[in-house]
């Protein structure tokens, strides 16, 4: 009876490493049953990558896995949630062992480090993509949303951004990276890392926060239009690397991708002033940097500034139906 | 800021009908926040749809999007759950307001019915494809699982078999439905019932259950192996409808097709003797025809019997791969 569609499912997604005590029924059943904690809310999330739009078909699916996974857990992060259990939803043209192996041995290694236990499912033949619900709890009432921010605020964000720009660029070129500049900008694109420890510390101190993905600009604008806020931006702050500077070849050229660069999936967050004395020892068993950008303000839209005047840079986020 | 992609997810998917008490957070943020019953489990099932696979890419959007939703409704079903959150993860090659319309439209229609509130999702570029993240609860340890049959359990189903595949059928040869019969088959195909109530009510009386997505002997098989039995199933007992019977020309030609129909989302159940007494009484009020065509035995695989003989009809079920 077993076709190669349940052959496969049962091969490799039963496969997965961890195992919950929370899960009372995983993979295998027409649904997955599982408890949440009590005094808890469940956080929720879904994230699509889509072969030809969110990377090209012929990347390792070692490290389509890992981004896939990643931004999911990444959203979780931005609301202060504890990742729990993931559905896994894959679509594939064809039944290619190595592509699947490769591509469980990324999901597998993420999920393990985050103790993520895949429940569930659906295989199915036709273009390549794949669609992740990842759910989490949170102690009721303590999700960090993004409505919250108040004039006064001050901006942050953790890491450094503008690298993942950087090395799709490299990818779109092409060609192989030349050197190792160019490797670790890709590494970067690739394999981000979610801020879920700094989520979590951020629930006691920040007011507002989200993860970039569609690029700092688009996403701080979600923020301020939820809070009814605008924001004064300092981009002479913005945490850049000093591989981002090197690529980028002036500090301007760097600043400007790091404010539209997407799949960044590090954390922006605004922390009210009486909190931010608490900001450093949060996040202090982190081990996550952060770096305050600017700040704030009554009214509407983004002030960026750069050598203390107002620019229009005339940036945009990515858009995945504009390109 | 905002590009296509977000106008069209604000337009469409923040206009969805329910509002739900126990969602905290719903679409707009990073993560859905929802608070789950006290003594409840929560019950997470996906299922995906293909343009192509699953459906033709120019089939109606109102009816691929029941079919989306209600195949995840009745895995809920199966488990006897109550469905009360999802998520849609829609991947569409260009923004067609008119289908987006149409599918907004069969999507709505039924989440309402159901009172299933849409929490989040994405919506992406790319080939055709719907996955559908749904969830639900139940009081907690009443899920009912595949592994739960023993021997000497009567094997049921709910509503009639095979009209599925017949209306399949019908697509299939691409004209339009040339009479009464064939224009039924085909609504029955589109605009199946997830017996989402019955499933509810099965809770105290079944034994295990499934829904019927692969076909009869595919999905039925998925309860033998789980609980380690086999069945004697009597074909002249499967629930034909008439207009089955007059498209498929012979009693035994309908009752092949119902024993691989996929896509049907009726359940197969099992109810011990003891239960069988009580199996009217509980689905009373949920107005769900019940047919025995079966029992449960020892040892593996399943006997098909034809007018008192076994027979060796050569079935197998539906698998998306080998197609």
């Amino acid at each position: 009876m077993a076709g190669n569609e349940f052959d496969l499912i049962n091969r490799y997604f039963k496969a997965q490493p961890v195992g919950r005590k929370d899960v009372v029924l995983g993979i295998g059943d027409d649904a997955a049953v599982i408890t949440i904690p009590e005094n808890s809310q469940l956080v929720v999330t879904t994230d699509t990558m889509v072969a030809g739009n969110h990377f090209l078909p012929d990347a390792d699916p070692v490290k389509v896995a890992h981004k896939a996974l990643a931004s999911n857990l990444s959203d979780l992060a931005a609301m202060g949630a504890i990742p729990a259990w993931c559905s896994l939803a894959l679509t594939i043209p064809t039944v290619d062992e190595v592509w699947l192996k490769g591509f469980c041995e990324g999901f597998y290694k993420l999920s393990e480090y985050y103790h993520v236990q895949l429940i569930g499912g659906d295989t199915t033949k036709g273009p390549l993509s794949i669609t992740i619900t990842l759910q989490g709890f949170i102690p009721a009432g303590k999700a960090i949303c993004r409505h919250g921010a108040n004039a006064g605020d001050w901006l942050y964000v953790t890491g450094n951004l503008g690298d993942s720009a950087a090395g799709l660029d490299v990818i779109l070129r092409g060609n192989s990276p030349s050197n190792d500049i160019e490797n670790t900008l890709l590494n970067r694109h690739y394999y981000s890392t979610p801020r879920v420890l700094a989520g979590q510390a951020l629930r006691s101190v920040a007011s507002a926060a989200l993860d970039i993905s569609d690029g700092l600009i688009a996403d701080l604008s979600h923020i301020l239009k939820a809070s009814g806020v605008s924001a004064v931006l300092n981009a002479n702050e913005l945490p850049l690397s000093d591989e981002l500077l090197q690529y980028a070849g002036s500090r301007e050229a760097a600043a400007k991708l790091a404010l539209r660069s997407g799949e960044e999936y590090e954390l922006c967050f605004t922390v009210p002033e009486s909190h931010r004395g608490a900001l450093d020892a949060a996040l202090a068993h982190t081990n996550t940097p952060v770096t305050c950008i600017g700040q704030i303000r009554h009214g509407e839209g983004i002030n960026v500034m750069w050598e203390g005047k107002e620019v229009d840079w005339s940036l945009s986020g990515w858009d995945h139906f504009s390109s």
